[in-house]
């Protein structure tokens, strides 16, 4: 709520009726109250500096273990705090990725962070109707199957999940180093040119083998980013389902009148 | 994990070293497994469709009430379910809004749904030294702030809080309809020509005070859009946060090639 700045005027137009039914504030919870209390404490830690320890913390602000346990919680949800071992510490800002086609390999070199990918499997499978239509290719062609984790700094922050037809890099397996990026090797080495792609953002939580894959808490939410690509013939060309960590991820665009 | 369509066939050429050190599936807990079966129902059931009680539905499962709401709490985040009264139903797709300048209003109707916002309150003070460098105002300057929980269909989706300098509007209070758009009014009415945004996408929780507005459980992972819009002349109009409920709300975007 700091967000209104200096003493409220009311205004002789719009009366006691704008708030009317629904009440400004009700009853902060404690946890909440505390939650205020560490995020200044953060403040003056700074990224990397570590928190006392849950007791000390609990006594200091005389509260019990659990009321403070639950403010930490929030704060390790919203990317505030974070692990490390036994401790937990301050965290950096969270990565500012643009919403483009550009890879996630450009994106995250962009912030000066280091891009990499750990490669959970490459296996190649029938396309079912749904992909199938999605690909515009037949009910039952082969299709790869890519599944990589995301790492930034070597840190895990996401899993990316990509099916395009085989038809379209047969060699797939033997040419693409599943390190690297892999629209580099579709534009650089398969000859493909990218077109444009449909995108939709939501948030949902991780599932137990995602949360399992990323090192996540099991209830953290997630942004998951579902695309269709296409090439620059604007033939479908992959589907593919990206899946970031919300506490270490947000995205941007710019907008343009039309 | 119904995303592998047909059997996997190994690779010669990718041979163990895939999946080494992560394991494929891991421990699938008690709830996850319950919640699968409760997906099956909820199809079967179709959109608006009653859940039996937890006390039936842990019966029929075979499993404790705990993991049955376990189960359940993860379908009503991730907007599978919603609660009607005392009663569980099955719930309709997630609202899709375009990522664009065009209006709240706009995007709602598009859908086929009724947009509708309820006030909170339009207040003016004094700008802050950050809101003044975003606006491009001094600081100390007069600015609105206008508050508005956001419905699609009379049901509370989000809440949207908007600063702009007075200056720009200054009749706001008196012309400016709080449950009509806001851009119509700043396009139509206020001679105000809209040049293009810079939008940040996060996964936030709702503060207590926001979850309350909304009228979401407290925990629930919302979507928050951070807006900085400018007018046609490249000059700062207005910054803008909203939050979506991320049960009920996905955005789209298309992405092009440069």
């Amino acid at each position: 709520m700091d967000e209104t700045p200096g003493p409220a005027t009311p205004l002789p137009g719009l009366g006691a009726p704008i708030r009317a039914g629904i009440p400004e504030h009700g009853r902060v919870p404690k946890y909440y109250a505390v939650k205020g209390q560490l995020e200044a404490l953060l403040d003056e830690l700074g990224e990397g500096g570590v928190l006392p320890t849950e007791r000390d913390l609990a006594a200091r602000f005389e509260v019990a273990r659990e009321t403070l346990r639950q403010a930490l919680r929030d704060l390790l949800i919203q990317g505030r705090v974070r692990r490390r071992g036994r401790s937990t510490v301050v965290a950096g800002p969270k990565l500012e990725q643009p919403l483009s086609l550009a890879s996630y390999t450009e994106g995250v070199r962009r912030q000066g962070r280091v891009p990499g990918r750990n490669l959970i499997g490459l296996e190649r499978s029938a396309a079912d109707p749904l992909l199938a239509g999605q690909l515009a290719i037949g009910v039952g062609e082969q299709v790869w199957h890519l599944e990589r984790v995301l790492l930034a700094d070597g840190e895990r922050v996401g899993l990316e999940s990509t099916y395009l037809a085989v038809a379209r890099v047969p060699e797939l397996d033997r040419e693409f180093d599943p390190g690297s990026s892999f629209y580099a090797f579709l534009t650089e080495k398969a000859g493909v040119e990218l077109g444009g792609a449909d995108e939709r953002i939501e948030t949902v939580l991780a599932s137990p083998r995602e949360a399992l894959l990323i090192g996540t808490p099991p209830a953290l939410p997630m942004l998951l980013l579902h695309r269709l690509t296409r090439d620059a013939a604007g033939v479908p060309l992959e589907r593919v389902r990206s899946l970031y960590r919300g506490d270490r991820f947000g995205f941007t665009t710019r907008l343009e009148a039309d």
